[in-house]
């Protein structure tokens, strides 16, 4: 018989599929392909882009030029422009304001033959950085609530004309529901235990059947209710709720654990389209009501979900998953690939 | 420039492009096809699925054979089954329970060659009178908290391996979180006002220019924050909380205005899948905290959900939308199409 989990971060019910062995090949999806059309990601098509934001360098570069190891851009046609004021206002009923925020590609290497699993561990260092780097800036942009950082690897995760490997950045002026509503229950949970519910969990997680991996600051884990078949989370072991105080031993942990999972999963599925996200504590400003307990709250963390089944009529109408792979599965088969 | 525009119901925000011109052959979808395999879903076939659970059928016809209008029955591969103890239980942090529900199949006409938007008014309307008879059928079940009706079309949508036009349906043992959220929302709002949240975003939207359609009982419109590129809305005029409660005039113009709003998207987008979903209230049980106030805070109502962009990690990372088509130029571009 199939199981209805609770994500007890979110409160969302998920209907696991009653199963016991999943063949890879089971899943239909588009693997990943490299396209070599011009590419404006590429080291020596700096003009190509906007001019950068931030970059790291081999000594003696110059900005816009080559000579860089990870580069931020504005993204040439932004969801949102960092111009302006935000003009909060109302039509009827209705809220809305001007499409004020930052919209940046971060560059994850200059090659483009590579996608991010396939960098060594000090590149991979020099992208979480680079992460760290801008959302520690826009943080001094008083209009910021919530910085957003997001990876699309492969068509079937929407990267459908992008091949080079970039994650993006957005800065919005409101806080995501989503997240608003893992602060409301972490801070009830604390009120009530007076301990972090995402490190509770994570104890729970690093003595169970649903790890993947682990190292001295981090542990990858398929969680208890996965909306997605082979989805992933890492939590840094250490309670933090703010990404940008990463330290850089712990910067360095995190490019270990995150390409070895997502070499694992890239080996286990073969190819597959995927979304990495980052986590992370909203900007404490003073409007919003739970700024005072958040650094004890919340505990941030990455998400990887694979995209390698459709979502359906189902999901949009309810925000409940089915998921035809129970994270027991996907552990073991992701644990044992190399 | 971009708006940012929250959704009054729920409280999420949605990023609308700027744009003032949108051509429908700006979209790549797979277009609808009609598969012509042995199809279960046939009149003639009826051995082939589960036994009827329901039917509408023509006089001195008889069960699980021709004859049959509208016929539901059981998924012959469910995701939740009907039989047995629900069974919550912990396992450390986290909470499950079993499979139990029901997953059902509304086969919306015998012939195959016609999808729902090429039926006629009365056959329409005796597909809203099966949704009815279903979910009152199943209130009874002490053990079911809601039932989510909806519908694939296309294998955009999720209908990869069916192209009979059928619509789904689960009863389920909890309320979906983002109904529990829209049911919050409108509480507080009928708190504060003494009004339905749903009623006054009604009245203003009948009077502005995301008005797709309308008739006696009930309109179509485009939603402000609308997070799918045309996206549709439809409201019955009168308030109420229960579908099941549609009275037989009511069947019958939610069936012409249901008709014509998706010839219309067919039209404009020439053949896009799409979701169908009924957003109804859950059933009254003693242990849901809202149920006293629900018959006057809440309002039911129908989503279409046109499934032409590709979702993302920005959309999966925050439950937060772009939409390349602001609903002003959707409404415009459905209203003016037959």
């Amino acid at each position: 018989m199939s199981q209805m989990r609770k994500d007890v971060f979110t409160g969302s019910w998920v209907i696991m599929a009653e199963t016991s062995t999943v063949r890879p090949s089971d899943f239909h999806f588009r693997r990943f392909v490299r396209e070599t059309v011009f590419c404006p990601f590429c080291e020596g098509n700096e003009a190509a882009t906007p001019p950068e934001v931030f970059a790291i360098r081999n000594t003696g570069s110059f900005p816009d030029r080559p000579g860089w190891r990870v580069r931020v851009v504005s993204n040439s046609k932004p969801f949102l422009r960092i111009e302006g004021e935000l003009g909060r206002r109302a039509e009827g009923l209705h809220d809305l304001m001007n499409g004020v925020g930052a919209h940046e590609i971060i560059v994850e290497t200059p090659r483009h033959d590579r996608s991010l699993h396939e960098l060594e561990v000090p590149e991979i260092s020099e992208v979480i950085r680079a992460y760290a780097a801008r959302i520690a800036d826009l943080e001094g942009d008083k209009r910021m609530r919530y910085v957003l950082i997001f990876k699309n690897h492969g068509e079937g995760a929407g990267a459908h004309t992008i091949s080079h490997s970039i994650s993006q950045l957005m800065a919005l002026a409101v806080t995501p529901r989503s997240l608003k509503t893992e602060l409301m229950v972490a801070r009830d949970y604390f009120s009530m235990k007076e301990r972090c519910i995402y490190c509770d969990v994570l104890q729970q997680e690093l003595k169970g059947q649903r790890l993947i991996d682990e190292n001295a600051d981090f542990a990858a884990f398929a969680p208890f209710a996965s909306r997605f078949p082979f989805e992933m989370a890492i939590f840094p072991k250490s309670h933090s709720s703010a990404f940008s105080r990463i330290t850089p031993g712990q910067i360095e942990n995190l490019a270990r654990i995150l390409r070895a999972v997502l070499q694992k999963l890239d080996h286990t599925l073969g190819g597959p389209p995927y979304n990495l996200s980052l986590r992370d504590r909203p900007f404490l400003r003073p409007r919003e009501g739970y700024w005072k307990t958040i650094e004890d709250d919340f505990h941030w963390h990455l998400q990887v979900l694979p995209q390698i089944v459709h979502v359906t009529g189902f999901e949009w109408a309810s925000w409940f998953f089915y998921n035809p792979v129970p994270p027991e599965i996907a552990a073991r088969l992701l644990s044992s690939s190399s």
